[in-house]
């Protein structure tokens, strides 16, 4: 897979481009909705396409538990058993099975773990995942990774990278259809040595496209970005980059500027089951009493029909009826609200104005200047 | 309003018509379905409006108490508020104080109850549920009637008939609004005299349309057809008729045959909710096990964008874990079932083939004949 860089920044590192997947290509930067269970909550897929989503993730160790994958293979692979006609990306299984099941035991060969729906047990190795993985048959398909928490002592680190680069040879082997691309998944926590020392590992072997795995764990923001600021720069130009778990604006702007390309989260799709909602001017939530009696569409600055057709005062309503429509109408304006954010970071990379793009958003959204004055060390890029 | 019949069958009560509506016309028979909230339960209203809904129905009490009228009429009344451009129907509030709230008096001036939302003190009186419905605004609105429980005792009844006609000539005359048409209620259970006479003292009172209450409160489904089939056929020829809370098919189909024009119901939205799905062989529940695997539509026949895009494996997935897209995928093809299932009627009855198309539909819905043989009084019309 390669990534084809149309535009860059003069004064930062951020950059637009595009790559294919069997499924149509995709352009960069790129915000993916979480469907966890082969469904962007709320979402119908013909929606997800009016608003622009290019591309939608789902999660192996989910889909693995239910329905199974055998199953989803049967049915045509995961776009076709969810509707979604576009590309698809699933999550190797590794970061639910540390955060999710009952973990019994790490070793070498995989991990075994017990199922968090019946408790039944179940073994995941780098050959199995990617076993599932190609049975979902999603566009893009990661290595099983060992995300080790945060923080972490630098014993449980430095084992964590040496299993994960000897897990992601593993499935570099266990590989076998050629439809699907494999990224690798770059650990290291906030050690800025660990982490380049690994990126150069994976980079070694030589992947499809480079995710950074690990971060948006309980670190600070600003942890966040001096990593991304350290080790973005040197992963290869021509792959995709792709940060993991990511979705507020604050960090996919600051990841877009110092050259990172893909972003997922539920972070839009659960807020939104909250009642909280993305505006130009900020988050705001529904069940505030202030929007009881105002007419109003959640944005005034956004174009999406939710704003074009619905009032505050009626999400309101029904988020405090415990209405089902509220989860639509909200859902669908946030994830159209980071889709646009996207498309106005590309415009503005395109139009070598992103920097000047960068300080008006977080002005109007965070009601702050942008963090230039971060203790960021140097990038080697 | 003038209800225009269109066509009439030559060997059964059932007509096709339209009448007209501040918010446009209406080709009857037709199925409302039901927005309690002021939102049919998961589905946006640029979906109904794709089914080919007609009509939607709110319900006042819930309205009244949250969020309020007084709101929704300074939000540019119930379809403004709800984002719905075609016609709306309110009913007065009554049924749902009998049946949700913790009533503690009636008396001949009106209801006093307590909220089942917060056990607050409130009163309804016709003169009240016409103001109501004026600010709710919607384009056809009810009389305030006392429903009275099945079985009752002959005493309740009488005495709920004098108060319900009482009650709509109060309602008749409370009513300021010119753009609005007032429907009355025709109660008396199942028993034909009371029906017969309460009908008759109504018409002598003269309304925009006449809706049978009181029905699908518990009796057999006989019952409910005699009741019907006795007083429908005397029900002005010239005004919609309208049997409240019905939405099964068999209900459906047995009514228009005696000349009913206009259903509601929550059964298609609240069977979505459960996992239920109406098909030309009769309802299916997608949690049963014989679905995971099933690559074939909610319904073979069915020509709905539900039924092209997604299996019965899929929704049955999405019911299995919870997923909020199971409501909206089971609601749209329950929606649309019944809409078309009017078409359907009208159709027949237009091309006058009524009689054997409900044949045809009970013998492939129900597997089996339809019936004929119920044991049915003479109607007088």
């Amino acid at each position: 897979m390669k990534l084809t860089t149309m535009a860059r920044s003069s004064d930062c590192l951020a950059r637009a481009g595009c790559f294919e997947t069997t499924h149509g290509s995709v352009a960069t930067p790129v915000f993916m909705p979480v469907g966890t269970h082969a469904s962007v909550k709320a979402m119908p897929p013909h929606d997800l396409k009016e608003i622009g989503v290019q591309v939608v993730l789902a999660n192996t160790y989910h889909l693995y538990l239910r329905p199974g994958d055998e199953l989803i293979r049967s049915l045509g692979g995961l776009g076709a058993f969810m509707g979604w006609p576009g590309p698809t990306l699933t999550d190797s299984g590794g970061f639910q099975v540390f955060s999710l099941s009952d973990l019994f035991s790490l070793d070498e060969d995989g991990i075994t773990f017990r199922s968090h729906l019946d408790g039944s047990e179940h073994r995941l190795t780098p050959e199995k995942a990617v076993r599932i993985q190609e049975n979902l048959g999603a566009d893009i398909i990661m290595c099983l990774d060992q995300c080790p928490p945060y923080p972490a002592d630098e014993a449980v680190l430095t084992d964590a990278l040496r299993r994960t680069t000897s897990w992601a040879k593993r499935c570099q082997a266990a590989k076998t259809r050629t439809d699907q691309a494999l990224f690798a998944i770059i650990q290291g926590g906030v050690d800025l040595d660990k982490r380049q020392q690994h990126c150069d590992e994976l980079i070694e072997l030589g992947f499809d496209g480079y995710a950074l795995g690990g971060l948006s764990v309980g670190e600070p923001f600003a942890e966040m970005v001096r990593v991304v600021r350290a080790i973005a720069p040197g992963m290869p130009k021509e792959k995709p980059r792709y940060l993991m778990g990511v979705g507020s604006p604050d960090v996919l702007i600051e990841s877009v500027r110092f050259g990172m390309d893909m972003f997922d989260s539920v972070y839009p799709t659960r807020m939104a089951r909250h009642g909280s909602v993305m505006t130009h001017r900020g988050v705001l939530n529904m069940r505030n009493a202030q929007f009881a009696s105002d007419s109003k569409p959640l944005d005034p600055d956004c174009s999406c029909p939710v704003c074009r057709r619905f009032s505050r005062a009626y999400v309101r309503h029904l988020v405090k009826s415990g209405e089902l429509l509220a989860h639509y109408l909200t859902t669908y304006h946030n994830i159209h609200f980071l889709t646009e954010l996207m498309a106005q970071m590309r415009d503005a990379i395109f139009d070598d104005r992103f920097m000047k793009w960068r300080t008006a958003f977080w002005r109007q959204y965070y009601d702050t200047a942008p963090p230039d004055d971060l203790d960021l060390p140097p990038s080697r890029g």
